[in-house]
């Protein structure tokens, strides 16, 4: 039985002040009555895909070329209706700081706006439509998680709706509680389910529409009309608390070399995000390797040679971030896993290494280099979906060895002379679940507002879409962007699937130049940057992250 | 060359905005004017020892027996000179969050109070002053720091002042400059040192004075006068922060159980205080361990109970504390331990393992139910004390690995059908850095302000005594505890040595009573309370952590 509800739990001092802070909302969605028409929707003109317009054409024929629409102030337009709704909400994926006001957001509006409805959450993500698992949220059950961290109000899983048979319960769901709309709070999988869940209802005929929201710390679901994720704001600052606690322990005892591994595996933004925010002396972007084709050496001899010059600037000490997804990027390291996949599908894997006569002799010899204790990771099964356990594998160790060899090396050509000591840390878990920053309380409570006010517009496959965030929250625009206008197909198994691109690094964007035009500098002077404990009143408690800003001003 | 000076230094929104804060004085410590006659020393009756005060008296000719003085408000007493002082500070140990606001405080005293002053910082620790390494504190200098975290103002060392070599470089330190007193900041280690300067100084028959301020986020150090050290509180909240967050995490997901190791080598009060902040299913608490001479098989068995009553109960997640230096409350463990030692110091460690002869049966059978990467770090050389590196020692892996095991058999018996997954934390480095709270700003900056204040009376060998700390801080008292009156001897190499005993966790003292009243209910029903991070302004900044507020009240 999953239990739910926070009738039972404790709060905090910091948390029960959190739950009765007001969450300011857009001036464009306030209104002194109930009336709806305070604003109104405008469609903007038909878009397109991000690429291969025509197969995915093909696999949306009842959402391909939606227009964008957005909220403007005032009546006008088709009116909103005030009739109740029968709207259900879902979580997808790995936890994001923030999650709970966008189903406030959406419950509030429901409640403001079209009195009478009913609101259902569908308990542990999307198998909680597809197994009809879900409760009728109530004010007095809502309430509770407002401004508070974590997915547990009604817990998330990482279930796709993929199967015929699934998509047929869907629909069997949406019929027996006759929703109106579906909200589907993720990352760029969870938006692209949702989408073809949009289709999928469309085409059936069933009135029941679907919006997604954009969630993931990992901050690689975006573009010009999202400009950011949510949760992304809190976990960055909570990893940089950490690493400027480090930074000062580094500082202070002057004796070690932190390697500090980030969360985000396919996407370098949270080490990006962190470096701008602390100025640590290295950080390694995962996108810029994989650009320069950089091998497992090249990136050891790029740590190596920095610990070196710092060494003869009197500095034996120092902070290397790392991005979780590192070794992915890394072609050669990549070859060497594929081939290591293949082996261990269909060898036996013995200690007498016979098998190693298989890989290529370049990849034999990345294997051979690497640290025993990292050779037996890679050898460890893949996770359920076929994938290597990148998070298993334990990058700043596995570096820290490799630059201890390097340094060996160097010591003995007398080019080093000092006692290195790596210390190894990983950042993760604990980014995930944390108090929201107010920028992630008051973007999650618009996203999920604005996700209502589309379903109550009748609008589907659109992912809400809240922007001009550099402005205070009172002039935040806030619409709704095509969930087809942001795909791209990949080739599977012969077949065409949709997919929404995942934002990378970007080389030329705004927040990579400023970092590289800074790291010469952070790498040999020291210029941390400590930015303490995420606060939440006074004027330090409104502080965006550097990627956000940058991209906005780069826009601007 | 040692680099100090945070000239060079970019401040975080945070740093700058606790930098400008000013940091309240107890009330009998402020003057409108530079008057010294604001308030007078009271001596108090003379003092003994810990223990075994004989020997103490012989260790101490020249200072034990003295008594605590306290400071009172208004003239009276013997009046404190307007003269100006020569007085020198040193941090000693691992780094606390507050040392830079004691010296702030002895700098501010003696910047009003003692016209002229001349200030020193040794630098890098105690073997400042003995290599007679040390910085002039100018008003210029010392302010960047104030409210800020870390040891990097003069840097911290490990050295001791131990050889006659060494007080003599120390005494020949102290003429050339003229010292009227050093303040030494540290450790129960730290004090018995500077206890042990105070002798000599006073022996040889030197001006110069000693005061020590007691540091150590590890919370050993403290008896009645001490109510506490500094560090401890603002640690304590960093890493509750990061388990909050955590059982967040466990909650939303519902699928992991999280071995946090914290830091606590000697002492488990981080981890005591850390599950009364956030009411985890399970801690572990060493003097427990060593008081019910558990056995690790025992304190594995422990946890997999409740993993499975948990289980039964419908809950496939948990959050499990354990202090750093477990393994060393286990007593077959240290017999384990011992037998190692002996056998490393004079056998080969072979990879057949005929060493493993030598083992008494016991620890053998230990030794072969450990898990392979434990039994491989216990062989890891030890550090240049002789100790074993129990920080090196993954005990919250090794504990996951053994609950695995166990786990295994119950599924097998049919009494366990669930899928566990732990996931291993260590907090360590992160919380020794951190911005002090409020409490430890306050606290630190009372501390140096009494210790300035007892070298300007003329005291010595005394540790600065801040207390009635649950009072606001304007209420909170002064004064000086000597050091002796905290020693016990121990015997080693066959001669006394004088320790200030490590204050252990106290299993009648309240804080302990609180816990193992509440634990049984936390550890099925999710209790958590996720304390959220450190905030700096509003009411939920004056929280102070629970063992000292549940020691004060068990004293009143």
């Amino acid at each position: 039985m999953m239990k739910t509800g926070r009738s039972a739990c404790v709060y905090s001092e910091v948390e029960s002040s959190r739950l009765r802070v007001p969450i300011p909302l857009p001036s464009l969605l306030k209104s002194s009555s109930s009336s709806s028409s305070s604003f109104h929707v405008v469609d903007g003109p038909n878009t397109s895909a991000a690429a291969n317009p025509d197969e995915i054409a093909k696999l949306f024929p009842n959402l391909f070329g939606q227009p964008s629409v957005s909220f403007k102030a005032g009546a006008g337009g088709a009116s909103l209706p005030n009739k109740s709704l029968n709207i259900a909400i879902l979580l997808s994926g790995g936890q994001a700081p923030g999650g709970h006001n966008v189903i406030a957001g959406i419950f509030d509006y429901l409640q403001n706006r079209t009195q009478g409805s009913t609101i259902y959450g569908f308990q542990g993500g999307p198998a909680g439509i597809f197994n009809s698992k879900y409760l009728i949220l109530t004010h007095e059950f809502v309430y509770p998680y407002r401004n508070q961290g974590g997915f547990d109000m009604i817990c998330t899983g990482r279930d796709k709706i993929e199967t015929p048979q699934q998509f047929h319960q869907a629909r069997e769901t949406a019929k027996m509680l006759d929703l109106d709309g579906i909200v589907v709070i993720g990352g760029d999988d969870s938006n692209t389910n949702a989408c073809l869940l949009a289709e999928n209802f469309r085409a059936n005929g069933l009135k029941t529409r679907v919006i997604g929201c954009p969630k993931t710390i990992d901050g690689d679901l975006k573009c010009k009309q999202v400009p950011i994720s949510f949760g992304f704001d809190t976990a960055c600052k909570i990893y940089s608390e950490m690493i400027g606690n480090l930074m000062v322990d580094a500082r202070s005892t002057g004796k070690y070399y932190h390697f500090v591994r980030l969360m985000g595996r396919a996407a370098s933004h949270i080490t990006l995000e962190c470096a701008l925010q602390t100025h640590p002396n290295i950080a390694i972007i995962g996108e810029e390797v994989a650009a320069k084709k950089q091998t497992l050496k090249s990136v050891t001899d790029y740590i190596t040679n920095i610990i070196c010059k710092r060494a003869d600037a009197g500095y034996n000490y120092g902070i290397i971030l790392i991005p979780e997804g590192l070794i992915d990027f890394i072609p050669e390291v990549q070859q060497l896993m594929a081939e290591l996949n293949e082996i261990i599908a269909h060898d036996v894997i013995d200690q007498g290494g016979s098998w190693k006569k298989k890989l290529r002799s370049q990849s034999r010899e990345l294997f051979e280099i690497l640290p025993k204790a990292i050779r037996e990771q890679l050898l460890l099964e893949r996770d359920p979906h076929g994938n290597v356990q990148v998070s298993k594998i334990e990058t700043e160790k596995m570096l820290i060895q490799m630059v201890e060899v390097e340094l060996e090396n160097r010591k003995k050509q007398g080019k080093y002379n000092k006692d290195f000591k790596g210390q190894p840390h990983f950042f993760g878990y604990e980014g995930r679940c944390g108090l929201p920053s107010n920028f992630d309380s008051n973007y999650c409570y618009a996203l999920g507002y604005g996700a209502a006010a589309l379903l109550h517009a009748g609008k589907t496959g659109l992912i809400s879409s809240v922007a001009n965030l550099g402005a205070p929250v009172k002039d935040w625009t806030i619409g709704g962007t095509p969930l087809t206008s942001l795909m791209d197909v990949e080739r599977r198994h012969g077949k065409f699937k949709p997919v929404i691109k995942k934002a990378m690094v970007e080389l030329q964007g705004a927040p990579f130049k400023k970092f590289s035009s800074m790291r010469e500098e952070w790498s040999l002077k020291n210029r941390y940057i400590n930015p303490g404990p995420v606060q939440f009143v006074g004027p330090t408690s409104d502080v965006i992250n550097h990627t956000l800003k940058l991209e906005l001003g780069s826009q601007a």
